[in-house]
């Protein structure tokens, strides 16, 4: 942590500085320049440490963090990256896994229709919402335990572990009993409650990023899962809020070469929250692939113009088809297989 | 609801969008421009119907919607002002209010400290955090039922209602018996779960917009509430997250005209987190009251450097007394008063 | 600056950071942390030192830059508030100084009543554009040397000092022989070759914030001016590009009180631009004095049904009227007048 | 063109709405809803016309525009993909163009090597700044006329056609003198002055992302050049700004499908100044090739080192050879060469 004082702070305020640092046990060291007095203060917590603590002491200008304020995701912590084991589906290892499905379980016809299609096609976990957090309080919410067992009896047939989303602490419980793989939605990326909750159980959890929370924060949220207890963490970029409009959201395609070097967490990209319109996802899934993601959270529909929700951006069942064709050379091209 | 059909659409593909249209009740008006066709839908819920609906039929090319998504949180619905009324103070009326104290509840002392100091320079709600939705999960997260607690006497005491965050659905029951204003916070605003426990009870509450959502995704959201059966929602600014980095976040002053002439609820303005350093806090403070808002939320700690939260962005008693001064001259130039 | 070595960095890769500061005649200190090793750099020109010459080092895993990349606009440059003084009108001292008028030069008759109504509401320096920079080539460009002209003419008959706009550095010298201000529009903020031609002349120049730069970036920008001679600098906030889209642009309030305290240079804001819609326009000019701005930027229009350009972010003069009242009020309140 | 009216709004408003489409010669057609009035504008250039005429009238809530602002530029005007041939090479065909380089010029020795390894790499354009843009005014600001020269000699003994970038208008014709190239930088995207120049030559030039330009404005600047006549354009995505800092600006790689569907000019990427680091450069290479872009322009430094601009994000010799390896790769998973 470096605190830089004021031009011209007196004495007493640089003391009040390293009195304060003493007392935390930091380690300092005083650089007197030419205008300005910098402190650096050293120690192996720094990073979770608030930089107010400091900021808000007499004389100080300003503090620069230089540790990072998450620990446990963080390569430093663990330097191997972690590979998330369901069911015989290891991801973050060499084979690129795709996770895809409907947007939401919207009845049993659907979801066996949708689980026939992705599994020929390729894709090893079916995704499916069973409660939607929904913008409008008028828009459907979702099928909710009944949407649960279809999905249990839909893994059953079809032998695919399945990824559901979880909305509240109190349903955590629940909805482990039918999942594989427990999603956390972007709205929820900073909701503590249901991150503390998760974090207790042992189940693995796909951790979507906040629209708006920069990479750090998002690793900083691992850290709470990770912190609980629970190390079978996934993180899934799905595009962040920006001032462009012609997609949904932008994807932030930089975020997988900075996750991969920052962090030992498997990472895979939902191209099609990020796309918001069929035409756009298949090239968002290739560049993802291109980029070095370890998976992709794909939105196919049997039949997207009856769809109840996000039915623009969902593939057709031949569209898909052809998506894993072309993202089978795109993942050989870079040493990789689906 | 406008559909634009791409140039050269087919008949048929037209006809699609008519028959949809058609089977949800709609009316319809065609316009068969030059070279391109665009379809009018009409109905009173148009705002609450997924676009998607249509964008995802063959031939369309975009789907703009005329009518906006909230409803009961428009003036359209409900002209008046809505006045919410807190133990005798009035947020909303002519009255500009403001609420103040710490950021976190630390301790007896620190929340008695504050109270007298807030109250003797003219707030009027105190305001103090027990369960803190924190970044980092090795971080202070607040003191929770004891912090409740505190408030209740600290109430007593100086017979000021208090504002508290809550930040799980399962303790909104119990933060109810202690609080006389419910707050979500930014990080909250599209935790749907935590908003319909919320709008099931009849406590005022104030809705945090979230750091990266629209206007529009506000009131939308304040539609969750009130469509609960809660109509005692106050609004509060509190910056939006941009590529500035000189202030923690943008305040967007100009959603305060917006808000005015959309909406019914009344609004105040957050300026502690939005400046996130207490020599940026009165100017914000001024310009919220200056550009029409109802009241403020600030950060006041006895000692700052204390702080256990944001002690940069707390200002001082002497501070606060100060600006409550400056805003006095200000409300009146606005024709309000504190 | 200040040099962050990677976790196990080798002894030759620091010394290396040590050599290469040296050759630049930087001062040197090393902390030797737990696990990171930090070189902290000091020189009187570290602020305009690019970052790069260390970052590219072997070894380094970030640097950051302490001192402010901009110099001659800064406050610890020059400490006092400069007041820009044009034809007896002082910008930057106690009064608040009001700039208004057309967006664009239409014609004679136009421009005439325009300076009329503003004149006689309290405004003291008349706008408009003679070169519009407009998104489309098809759009209304300007009447170019004829719009210099009426602004000559329209100035004699009312005595007001004019600001009008320039886009190209082969301008700037016709330009100077018709204005009493030189406008630098926001898309033109980083156009070095347009910034370097008006340093050299000593007319007054009102720089806009460019609508996705920072602060530092701003001030940096003003730097060019005053590296070039030019010390009569006016700066302007107009709002930035944000995800917001209920107004043009996001009115930066928060960018007054910095700016203030970093920079010795008077700041006025455009209300207009941010505003985009007539209706939003009071509320943000009104914020922009509370939070201490020096003067403003209004676009009036006669008729602004007939505007050629920007009709709908344009007041009525009656409209115009009724907010300097409302300003004058709010320039007391803060202790200063209009 | 959509007109909204307000609710209420009255039978005159609705009649003035009308009056002023007749007088512009648009077709009409009214939708009387059942709380609003709707009225949709009709012709072939209401992408060009101000939606400001209509915004502006009494009565009226909001104007949506149906055509884009931009027209020649479009797939509606030109629905065939446009290939721009420089020197032999063409750009917007099946090859995917490599253009390499150092950002500045910086000597004689340096252009050579760099040339030298680019070219052995696989690159047929050779790109170098002689006029650079620098944020600060103490920074380098390139060799300029000498640059020229140069690049010039370079390029007679390597073969190589070259690209750099103009930043004045007047500059213009000299620098056509000396490249094949014209490049516009992404603060000069909306340099109408300089754009009007460009449009007048007939040399290929290569126009940048403004960093916080949306694609449409883009595409609007695009039309500058073609409204001018030279319709050799190649587009270049840069990265825009966004809130996220791990990489100096964030690859828009949405914009690649976005582009494609809507313009028929030549699309390559530039991820060098998006990565603004090394490391990430490669990434973001094989995504922007996986999702379609028809070439690169790549920072490539003999010796990072010693750079006087952009070190940290330049390749080195041996990294932009191994780049280019995994690139064939990905062009072959996407039907391509390079």
């Amino acid at each position: 942590m470096i605190v830089e004082m004021r031009t011209g702070a007196a004495q007493e305020e640089v003391d009040g500085v390293v009195q304060r640092a003493k007392e935390l046990g930091l380690g300092i060291q005083l650089n007197l320049g030419t205008n300005k007095t910098v402190v650096a203060l050293l120690g192996p917590n720094t990073g979770q440490l608030p930089i107010d603590i400091f900021a808000v002491l007499p004389g100080v200008e300003r503090v620069t963090r230089i540790m990072k304020p998450y620990k446990l995701a963080s390569r430093d912590f663990k330097s191997e990256d972690t590979v998330v084991s369901v069911n015989g589906v290891e991801i973050g290892g060499k084979r690129i896994v795709v996770m895809a499905g409907p947007c939401a379980v919207e009845g049993e016809k659907q979801l066996m229709a949708a689980a026939m299609v992705v599994k020929e096609a390729g894709a090893c976990i079916l995704r499916g919402g069973a409660y939607k957090p929904r913008t409008s309080p008028f828009a459907f919410q979702g099928l909710e335990e009944f949407g649960l067992e279809l999905l249990r009896q839909t893994k059953a047939q079809f032998g695919m572990p399945v990824v559901t989303e979880v909305v509240a602490p109190h349903d955590v419980a629940r909805v482990v009993e039918y999942t594989d793989i427990l999603q956390v939605g972007a709205r929820n990326m900073q909701n503590y409650a249901l991150l503390t909750e998760i974090g207790k159980s042992k189940c693995p959890v796909l951790l979507k990023r906040g629209f708006s929370a920069t990479v750090t924060e998002w690793l900083t949220a691992a850290d709470y899962l990770l912190a609980g207890g629970n190390d079978q963490v996934i993180l899934c970029e799905r595009g962040i809020r920006t001032f462009e409009d012609s997609t949904r959201f932008s994807l932030d395609v930089g975020s997988i070469p900075i996750v991969k070097k920052s962090s030992h967490l498997p990472l895979i990209v939902d191209p099609s929250h990020a796309a918001g319109h069929y035409s756009v996802v298949p090239a968002l899934a290739k560049a993802a692939i291109a980029a070095g993601a370890d998976g992709l959270l794909v939105e196919v529909h049997p039949n997207p113009k009856e769809a109840l929700v996000d039915g623009l951006q969902s593939l057709t069942p031949s569209d898909f088809a052809r998506l894993m064709t072309e993202l089978r050379s795109i993942a050989e091209a870079v040493g990789r297989y689906i």
